[in-house]
Order: C-alpha cells, then sequence, then structure tokens
C-alpha cells in the first residue's frame, strides 16, 4: 500500500536541501501537514511563540544552512511572518514560507471561514506573499510534485523566499516519493565567461595594487570558502561592507577593516578606493551602509562580481553565476598576484576604555577580547550592529546583522534558528532594550529545546538609534523600564539560565570569564548611557536625519 | 507666519473623528510626524512593543471609541502590522494605518534605502496593504486635504480600515487648516427604504411569532442604542450569533441565548429558528459560529438588515444604511408588537460545578457570577470565546472576540488600547497560555500607562482549542511552560501589579472577591485540565476537523 503524501514529497525535498527543522506555530489548517512533520525522521518540528519570530527564526537558520522552512496556519499565521519573509527577501536568504490552507471543497465553494476576510477570495494573502517571494504555487494532487521542485530550486538558485500553500486535503493526498534528485545546476553562459575573464585579465595583468570589497551577496551565493582560499594564497587589501562582514577572512593579512564611504576609517578607505583595481563582490550599495551612497569605486577602475552576471570597468557580461565569475578571478589573482603591491594595512584599532563606567567603547572591547574563531555572534539593527563593524572577527566567526531591512528584533529569534542549525558553536546575541522588546517571547522556546546563548541586552533606555536620528529627548523614544534579568525565569518554569545587570567594566570582564563555555543560556543587561553611539553610527545617522528632512 | 502642516491638519481630522490616541512604534521615517502628536494638546501618543499589538491595540480601541489609528514606519513597522490591519478589515474596524515613508526626492531617485526592498520600488507595501483596507493614498503636500478627507470618511463609511503612507517631508509641509468638518452624510435611496418598509410591514402585521437575531455588523454600525431601545419597549425573544454578542441587551426579557446553529441550546434554536418572522441584523453566518454553517434560517421568513441594504423574505432593497431600515423595523415593532406572541424564554443556565479541581465550567461560572454592568470583557479565540459565549452579560456590558479572523494573541494588546479608550470601565480579559505568549509584551506598556485590566491565563499547558480539532496528544500543541506569575515584575520595573496562580475553585473565589475594584494589574493564572474545552468549543470543533479532513 502507498501511503505517501504530498506531505512527506515536500519534506523530502526540504530534507534533500539541508533542511532539518521547520520553524513555526500550529494551527488548525496545517495540523494534517504537521503529523507527517512529526513523523519525520530527519526533519525536526521548532514551535515558536509566533510567527514574526518563526520567520526570523527560519531566516537565521537559512543564514547557517543556507536554507530554511517556515511553517504558518492560512490569514492569521502568514500575515504575522510577512515582514520576516520580506526580510529574507531583501537580505537574500531562501527561506520556504509553508501555508496550511482550508480544504480545495472549501475554497471552490467559496465558504466564509475563520481565518479568512470574510469574501470567499482565497488568494488575498497569496497576492500580498508576491511582493516579498521569487516563487509561489497553489499545490495540488496533481501538481504538487512539479511545483514542489521548481519553487524549491527558484528559491536556491535565487537566493531568496518561495511561497507554498498546501491546503488541508492535499497534504493528505497520495503521490509517489521522488525518483530523481533537485535539478540545481545553474546555466552558465561559457561565451559570456570568456569575455568576461578577457576583459578582467586585461586590467589584472597590467595593475599593481588591487583591493577586493566584499559584501552579503558573496555570502549569500556561498562563496566564503573560494575568497577565503584566494586571499590566503595571494595576500592583497581587502575590506567587507557591514552587510557583508565575516564573509572575509579578517585575521589574514590585508584586512583593511568595515568600508563604510566616506564614513570609513581614513586607511580602510584609502587602501580600498586608492587602488588601481578594485575587485567588488556581491556588493549592494544602501543608505546605512554607505553613510548615505558616499562610497567612491570609480567604475573604471572596478571589476565588479554580482550573483548572475558581472561588470569589467562598466562592461556588462551576463549569464554568469558569481562561482563562476570568482573562479575565473581567482586563478588571474593566481596568476599576476605576485606582481600585486604587498601594502601594509593597519585595520582600525578600537581605542582604550579607562573609565569605570560602561560605555559603548568599554563595552565593545570587551566584545572584541571575547570572541572565539567559530563564533556566530549577532548584532540587531542599531547601536548593536555599528559597533558590532568595528570588531576584527577571529577565524570561521560569522557576524549576522540585518542592516538592509532593518528590522529591530529580529536577531533574538535569529540567533534561536542560528543555534538551532549549528548548536555546537557558541552563539553570542547583541541586542538593544528596545529591540528586545518586540521579540522576547522566544527565550521561552530557546530554553525549552536546552540552548544555550550568551545574550547581551543593551539597556540604554529606550530607542538609542532613534534618538541619533531624531527627537534625541522625546517621550516617544522611551520604552517601559523591564527587569531583564527576571525574564528567563518568567518564560521557563524551573529556568537554569544565569543573568546578570552590569554597570561597570569589571563587572562585565567579570562575568564574560564566567559565561565563555558555559551551557546554560545566559542573559547579560548591559547599563549604557542613554545618548551614547558606537562612532559609525554616530557618524550614519547625522546622514540619515538629513535626509529625511529634506524638503 | 503659517506653521500649521500636513501632520497637524491629519490629527485635526483624527481628532475630529473620536480618536484622542495613536498607537504604534516609532521608526527613523516618522518621527517628524511624531513630534507633532507629541506637540498635539488632545492627541496623546501611546507607544507598544511592537507593531502587531499597536494594530491590535488600535483595534480594540476602535471597538470602544468608533475608530482607532495607527502609526509605524515604512516596510518593517508596516508589515509587522499587517496581520492586525487585515483582522480590523475582516471584522470590520476603522482603523487608519498611517505609515512614515521616505522623503518623496529619495522615492523619486529610487535610492537603495533601508526598510525597502533594495530595488527602488516604494509601492509593494502600498500594494499590500490594498488587500485589505477600503482606501489608500500616498499624499503629497498638494493632495493631502483632499485626500485625509476622503480616505477617512471611506473609514467611516466602510466600517473598516484604510492606509494613508505619508513621506517625512510631506509631513513637514505646510498646509491650511481644514474649514468644514468632514462629510459624514450617508446617501439614503427613499424609494429603496420605503419599499422595504412596505416589504417588512407585509410580513411583521400578520405574524404572531417574530424573533430577532443580531451579529456582529449591527455593533460595527453602532446600532446598540437603537436594538436596545426597541427591544425593551417591544418584547419579544432575540439572539446573538457569538461575533455579535453585547451588541443586544442580554440583562432584558426575551434574552433567548447565543445562536449557534445545530449547537445552540435546544431552547435558543427553537425561538429562533421557529418564528413565522426572524429578523435578522448585521449577521454574517461564518463557519466557527454556525458549527459548520448549520444555521436554520429560510429565506421566506427572513427580513435581512445589512450594512447598506436589506432583504424581505429574498428580496433585495439596496441603498440603505442599517440605520434607516432599523428606525423603520422599529416603528413597525412598535405598532404591531403587541399582537406579536411573548414566548416564555428560559435562556441556557450554566451547570453547577462540584468538585474542588478548576474546570472550564467551575471557571465560567465564577466569571458569570464576577461581571458587572459595564464592564468590558475580552475573551481570546480558544476556549476563552467559546466559553464566553455561555455568559448572560449585565447590562451595558461590552464582550470582544475575534471569532472570524480568530488570530490567537490579538486581546491582550486589545485589551490595552480597550481601557486606554474606556479607563474608567472594568477591563477583564481572559486569554489561553498560547495565546498570552505570541503577544506577552504590552504587558510593559499596560503598566507604564498605569491601566489596571484584570487579566486570567488559562493555563492548559498549550493549544487547547487546537487539541480539540487535532492531534490532542501531538507535540506540536505542546507550548514551553511559563511562570506567569512573574511575568509582570519582569516587564515593569517596581511594577505594582497583582498576581496569583490558582488552581481551585476556592481559591478563585477569594482572589476574585479581592480583585473586584483593583487599581492595580491584576494577573491570575487559572490552572485548567489540559483537555477541558467548553460544550460549545467540542462541538465546534468536531465540525472543523471533519470539514479539513474532507479529500
Amino acid at each position: 500500500m502507498n501511503s505517501y503524501t504530498v506531505s512527506d514529497y515536500l519534506l523530502a525535498r526540504l530534507n534533500e536541501i539541508g533542511i532539518d527543522h521547520l520553524f513555526g506555530v500550529p494551527g488548525d489548517y496545517n495540523l494534517q501537514f504537521l503529523d507527517h512533520v512529526i513523523a519525520h525522521p530527519q526533519l525536526a518540528w521548532v514551535g515558536c511563540a509566533n510567527e514574526l519570530n518563526a520567520a526570523y527564526a527560519a531566516d537565521g537558520y537559512a543564514r547557517c544552512r543556507g536554507a530554511g522552512a517556515l511553517l504558518t496556519t492560512f490569514g492569521v499565521g502568514e500575515l504575522s511572518a510577512l515582514n520576516g519573509v520580506a526580510g529574507s527577501y531583501a537580505e537574500y536568504l531562501p527561506v520556504v514560507h509553508i501555508v496550511g490552507a482550508p480544504a480545495q471543497a472549501s475554497q471552490r465553494s467559496a465558504e466564509l471561514l475563520h481565518h479568512t476576510l470574510g469574501d470567499g477570495d482565497f488568494r488575498h494573502f497569496l497576492r500580498m506573499h508576491q511582493e516579498v517571494v521569487v516563487a509561489s504555487s497553489v499545490l495540488t494532487a496533481d501538481n504538487a510534485a512539479a511545483e514542489i521542485d521548481r519553487v524549491l530550486v527558484c528559491a536556491l538558485r535565487e537566493r531568496r523566499p518561495v511561497y507554498l500553500l498546501l491546503a488541508t486535503n492535499v497534504a493528505a493526498s497520495r503521490i509517489l516519493p521522488p525518483v530523481m534528485p533537485l535539478d540545481r545546476a545553474q546555466s552558465v553562459d561559457n561565451e559570456q565567461l570568456q569575455a568576461f575573464s578577457m576583459a578582467a585579465e586585461r586590467q589584472l595583468a597590467a595593475a599593481q595594487r588591487v583591493s577586493l570589497l566584499a559584501d552579503f551577496l558573496a555570502d549569500r551565493a556561498q562563496q566564503r570558502e573560494r575568497l577565503s582560499a584566494w586571499l590566503s594564497e595571494v595576500p592583497m587589501p581587502f575590506a567587507t561592507l557591514l552587510m557583508g562582514k565575516s564573509v572575509l577572512p579578517e585575521s589574514l593579512y590585508g584586512f583593511a577593516g568595515t568600508y563604510a564611504g566616506r564614513c570609513s576609517a581614513p586607511a580602510t578607505r584609502e587602501v580600498i578606493e586608492q587602488s588601481e583595481v578594485i575587485i567588488t563582490v556581491g556588493v549592494k550599495y544602501t543608505d546605512t551602509i554607505t553613510a548615505g551612497f558616499t562610497q567612491q569605486i570609480p567604475v573604471e577602475k572596478n571589476i565588479d562580481v554580482g550573483l548572475f552576471s558581472s561588470r569589467v570597468a562598466g562592461r556588462e557580461f551576463s549569464g554568469i553565476p558569481m562561482a563562476q565569475a570568482l573562479a575565473e578571478l581567482h586563478r588571474l589573482a593566481l596568476r599576476y598576484g605576485s606582481g600585486w603591491q604587498r601594502q601594509i594595512i593597519a585595520p582600525p584599532e578600537m581605542e582604550q576604555e579607562d573609565a569605570d563606567d560602561l560605555t559603548q567603547r568599554g563595552f565593545w572591547q570587551a566584545i572584541q577580547a571575547f570572541l572565539r574563531p567559530g563564533d556566530i555572534l549577532l548584532a540587531d539593527q542599531g547601536t548593536a550592529a555599528f559597533g558590532a563593524a568595528a570588531l576584527r572577527l577571529p577565524a570561521e566567526a560569522r557576524l549576522v546583522v540585518q542592516t538592509l531591512w532593518g528590522s529591530i528584533g529580529y536577531t533574538l529569534p535569529a540567533a534561536f534558528g542560528a543555534q538551532t542549525a549549528a548548536p555546537e558553536r557558541r552563539t553570542i546575541l547583541i541586542i538593544g532594550d528596545g529591540a528586545a522588546q518586540l521579540t522576547i517571547q522566544e527565550l521561552g522556546s530557546m530554553q525549552r529545546d536546552g540552548l544555550h546563548p550568551l545574550i547581551f541586552v543593551l539597556n540604554n533606555d529606550g530607542y538609542t538609534v532613534e534618538r541619533a536620528i531624531h527627537g534625541a529627548e522625546q517621550r516617544y523614544n522611551d520604552i517601559p523600564g523591564w527587569d531583564w534579568t527576571r525574564l528567563p525565569q518568567a518564560m521557563q518554569l524551573g529556568s537554569q539560565a544565569q543573568c546578570w545587570r552590569v554597570t561597570q567594566g569589571v563587572q562585565l570582564h567579570g562575568v564574560l570569564e564566567q559565561i565563555a563555555d558555559a551551557s546554560r543560556l545566559s542573559l547579560i543587561e548591559v547599563v549604557l548611557p542613554q545618548q551614547d553611539v558606537p562612532p559609525l553610527l554616530a557618524a550614519v545617522t547625522q546622514s540619515l536625519e538629513q535626509r529625511n528632512s529634506v524638503e
């Protein structure tokens, strides 16, 4: 007897692309599917406290595993998750959003069901999602195999979210198991590739000063290893933009800091902008990471490698996946790199902190010393992400920031997703008090699952990043004062979490020693001055306020 | 000097339609507008912990005040709120969603700004909203006055949400103050009204048994007073559907209980369905409140009054607002009602509870005894809403349920909104543990504002409503176990909240005595059996599971 269903097929395909965990919230239209998830031998269900948090967790998981998946129920659940899915779209994360829907018979009769708008139209939420996914499908028993394959391949190729609507009866429909693996091959235009290679060679053979600037799309195209190999074989100056920070090996000779246009450290700016050839890989010049579009990368000196096309001095070569273009550049660097100048680069160092009271500066120094190879560090949009910009990350360390989409509170559930994806690595979360209030309930889920992230809540008494932009003393930037160290206990009966509140540098250092190898969830409330911001943030926010105030 | 801006104009109009509070979360694209909110003498800013909660709070406020307003920032903020706005659309609440957007100059240049998808398209989120609002506008300095007026009038007329996109520079643009009040007159087709009245008269004059069944749209059209007057002047049997419960005066003679199709109490069903003429007012027969469309209201016996059109025995009369149609029926009831039979109706009584251990039955009995005239009772979708269906509400008491949209967690922020709207009334929130975890952070905001809701968390160890539908013992219906009574203290420094955990009836009764007039936030964790559900829910969920399992 064949009892294999559409649900099983979908789960097999998810598993095939590296997904071992499904995040989400149950609802009556997805319970049939969930029965199959629970029964699946390799794929685990990870219930979250709400759907937005689940979407954030799936996104964090995708950053560490290459892909993630999210299950919600029709209407209420999927719309709560939408901001998270949009973030995955903006920042290129392949997250598969599966939505349990009413039975097809109910949809056909346009029934006035709960979790609908009560108008018999079952496509409203599909249409809303189509603005923020690269593929979507309304599954049926007949199309399920083909459509699941098409949509998943699209997610992997485009590195962006997709949407599957799965009616209760379709989830239970019988189907044959997949017989072939997914066809994930990317087509390459070899003529274009060769032309690109020749054009790049003309530039690189003649140059003496060559720099490399990478951003987040290099990470999304999974080119970290390629770039690490290249930079360890061919010493040359390199930097990342903040969004792509940690895609390049910062422990290596050649690391020049985080590039942020005119708000870069002078040495960083000079070594990148003044090269004869600037190789850019997977860059997207968005406002906050360029201090308002102040990057200076002259097109005639630029070899730019994008996800699917590349440019040499402004000439575009299309139909080339990033991996192929980088393989060519890597080869050329090995051939010509010995002729390139090995500039001495002094990446910017943090200044020393003397005061007893904790400041942003002292905090980030302590974190710099605390970091270890392989750590996953998540820094929420706000003072955290911009403070993290100044770190020099150890080997194989990973930074997760959400600088383009910039949804505050994102990193707390994302840390849940990241540690679920890589439980063997230390997960360090740095998040402001205002941000943490948005998504705090996931403290419960983390503890239920025995996770042990190290959580630093920067308590600066409100939305400090907003204060830096506008309304420093305005009441709307205040938030309710929470007693942070009580929360883990409130959100888990018999909690084993350990909590501290620190106001002085010496306290922070003491706590850091204690938690370095903690096997329990650790929450450290770090009390910081209300208007204190990292230097990069101060510069960036000035530029933002100016742009918002344009008449 | 005229320093009056588009922001001031919008705030003046909001205030004119009864909105004294603006809920939301600050973000850098709405801070310019927020400066004007803070400066406004009548309209107060109410910061929420996240945007979904803010949308729920604005919806709860609108249920008590007739309209509500919500402010979010571009992209991240507005999408987080979208599920709440969709709920207001499904359930007919005029909530004005104002979204702060990047300056027009940045939009025109298609800049790659934070909080966008990074593609230069600034209309994605507007298009997504257009599925769940009845009017929207991209405001400019030139169109602001006309568009604000058009959109607000549409919200009031249709009783549904609207969307205003307000760029930072438009918010600061100068404009003249309004000179005329908003034109809120509803057009009436007098010929149709007269024809309706005559058709209804033929039915009512000849009948001896006439019943009235109302639902939520009667509340949304603000016909509560009209209906109360009618039913106190003309004794006749009446009931509501669950969604509209509290729109009719349940303390009056004639109250027949909550009608739920074949899951109604037998007396309720009989007195409604067996009448010669059944007047229905503002009804929408959705699945959960009719036990799966089992209502029996024969069209030939039915006078149905809708928001904008009415029907007599299937014949439609359009262009008649509900208020006008009801005025006619009220007049006819006064004329002919003395000839109608005064049936003796025994509304269903709750059975007595004997056991020491608390059960759903014992809990709802205690709540029935605890209620007072004028209370606002919010019951979350789940065991709470279906338990509340069996209550007989005191005079002027108000029940808030979200039965059609059914987004769990909704009522906690909605209680925040309701008590902000009506601080002089007791606000009683009944919510399950699974639901409360979705939106718990608003406990902080309530305390910051000195509110004092009475919160009953029904701790039945997971999603009991889901268990009743499917997967009673499945792990996906479990949730992390929280220590509920610690939460208010964790979410407010120096909290004055009082908390209890009760497992026995005698404890619950003791606590109820203590909190009857509490001026502090009170949280009572009520421990209930995991699989215990109110009788109506048991019947309804059977029907839902059956429908979801259709092949």
